[in-house]
């Protein structure tokens, strides 16, 4: 196993509802979804580092799911520090937690996960120093859990409340384009964009659904379709290259999109190709809708411009699967995020309500 | 063999300079340009069947090289009219450039040298009848094999001028991106956009080349990549949902592409993509430059609203190499070219000299 202590794991049967992210056995049990749509893999962690080198891995991925993932890994991580100083034990608790937390850079929920993480393991320390019912770091283990398990739970109700609320914005007949994949992959179950598609389809709003194949990891041909599939959506794939003669000739009424970070003033990290898609929706009058619940908001950040962007290896391009594409020795610029500025935006649709323009007081009135 | 009269043919070594299409052996002599970059396989075609299903299966692919495959196509299928009438040898030979017409809709040069041909040989049968002195198909045979070596050259010649006008266009340390391959692979053995970025390297204008790798096909990534480093420029991939980032933060000066057809009105079909690129390089003050020789216009289509855009098999987006990215049963929008309106173009470069907005008139006057 290429993970510190995975294992594959045998699950009979496919999980319906999904659930990419979950606790069971003890331990982090993750769909792999490198696999996807081929095999409906589980791969079982027991130790934190395990998973983050699943996180940056891609075996998980969509930045709610990576949260929850990183939640999950520190409750793992919890169980893992060994000191008899209790005093020390924060501290080799964040430690555990650095390795998660470096595991990808650009999707925000992963900070906010583990910092939610952090603040309840603060807390419990501080009320020992203050005398309070002694506790041992098995209570604080199981409380961590609590947490993580919260922070799934809310994850899926958020995932419905932004279904419904973005349903609500989409006229009969629609048809939309998404990209990448912000489904139930991408989080606790439901998604973000793919849970507002998902609905709409179902209430009969939706006619079709457009997916961009989402180059270089083929997230829509690979997961996106996948899901659409499973829920009887009709979906149809195109390739990048062919977003701007899709929205010139096909009649498109929405980009839907999820959304890694969300800058005070609106800007909006997701997927690379994002940004372009966008900036083609602008011009041919496709309204972009971005489906992302509060976590995603990074009041920190004022602005796109300070969004970090991750940088992957230039051989996710050059090399597919296992066969080199390109010639050797040519190089490839892969950023795999790129920012949307608010101004290119219509709508972002979270779990607390519908934000437009001017972004920058919504988002401060939302998160008040 | 998959072509009809077709074998690998034993290149000792790879070809220098750059000639994916001649005539060898009493033959067409065509780069598998399938296999490259892994391999730099030859196929030789006797048979005129085989060469319409080679352009159809993109053995040679890019509009300029596809019509001399298809003169040489002509010269086989002359060989191949067997009837003694010859008052219907010319009505046998256009039922053979039938099948070459047909296997491939959107590029004009296809169209263009076939009717050179049928010229030739209307020409020939029609001085027969005049009485001219008596001539035999063996004759008209080596007229149209001449006649397919001087559109060879005059490819050849077209390239070098194109190269040098768009060259005259290029600042010193301009930082260029082209998209798929409109290189010697394309032509005769020069290119048009990359007849160009090879020139203005070589004299020390560009500074580097951002080739977007081109789904579905990667001609980007397997074609130009391999193009540009035979020649020793510095060239970076990236996929096409990068663009859009690529012109904001990696000051591009030019998009320069090729063209399949272009309009009366200067509205340029090229591979899909090349109208989403356009109007990302408008928004960030990329300039567009379209390179291609006076055989690429077709003044009989008044705007690109009219041009035939090919839609190929969806398996060409779901599957890669021989592997199935997409969950079974998907399908795919692919239509594999698609029309950049003129107002995006800043500079026509043709083999006759550079054309500037308002394209219609500059057209008119270029051909005249």
């Amino acid at each position: 196993m290429e993970f510190e202590g995975a294992h594959r794991y045998q699950q009979p049967v496919a999980s319906e509802p999904l659930r990419p992210v979950r606790w069971c056995d003890d331990g982090l049990l993750l769909l792999d979804q490198r696999k996807l749509p081929a095999e409906e893999t589980y791969l079982h962690f027991s130790q934190s580092l395990g998973v983050a080198q699943a996180i940056t891995d891609m075996v998980v991925r969509g930045a709610p799911a990576i949260g929850l993932a990183a939640a999950y890994g520190a409750v793992l991580a919890a169980n893992e520090v060994r000191v008899e100083d209790s005093g020390s034990w924060l501290t080799e608790f964040k430690l555990l937690l650095g390795a998660l937390a470096a595991s990808r850079p650009t999707a925000v929920n992963l900070g906010w996960a583990l910092q939610q993480m952090t603040v309840v393991a603060e807390t419990f320390e501080g009320n020992q120093r203050q005398g309070a019912q002694p506790q041992n770091s098995a209570d604080l283990v199981a409380l961590l859990q609590r947490v993580a398990d919260q922070l799934l739970a809310d994850d899926l109700r958020q995932g419905v409340q932004m279904a419904e609320l973005g349903t609500a914005q989409i006229n009969p007949g629609s048809r939309v384009m998404t990209h990448c994949n912000a489904g139930g992959l991408a989080t606790g179950g439901v998604g973000t964009a793919l849970g507002v598609i998902n609905l709409a389809w179902k209430q009969g709003s939706i006619e079709r659904v457009y997916a961009s194949e989402t180059r270089p990891w083929f997230q829509g041909a690979r997961l996106t379709a996948w899901e659409l599939q499973r829920q009887g959506v009709d979906t149809c794939l195109l390739i990048e290259g062919a977003v701007a003669m899709l929205m010139k000739e096909q009649s498109i009424d929405w980009l839907i999109v999820g959304a890694d970070r969300i800058a005070a003033n609106g800007d909006v990290a997701n997927k690379i190709g994002t940004y372009g898609a966008a900036l083609l929706a602008r011009a041919h009058g496709v309204k972009v809708m971005v489906v992302a619940p509060q976590s995603t908001f990074d009041l920190e950040i004022a602005s796109g411009d300070e969004i970090e962007i991750e940088q992957r290896s230039g051989e996710e391009i050059t090399d597919v699967g296992a066969s080199r594409v390109a010639v050797p020795g040519v190089p490839a610029w892969n950023p795999v995020f790129d920012v949307t500025p608010a101004e290119l935006i219509d709508l972002i649709v979270t779990d607390k309500g519908v934000l437009e323009a001017p972004f920058g007081v919504a988002i401060q009135t939302l998160l008040k």
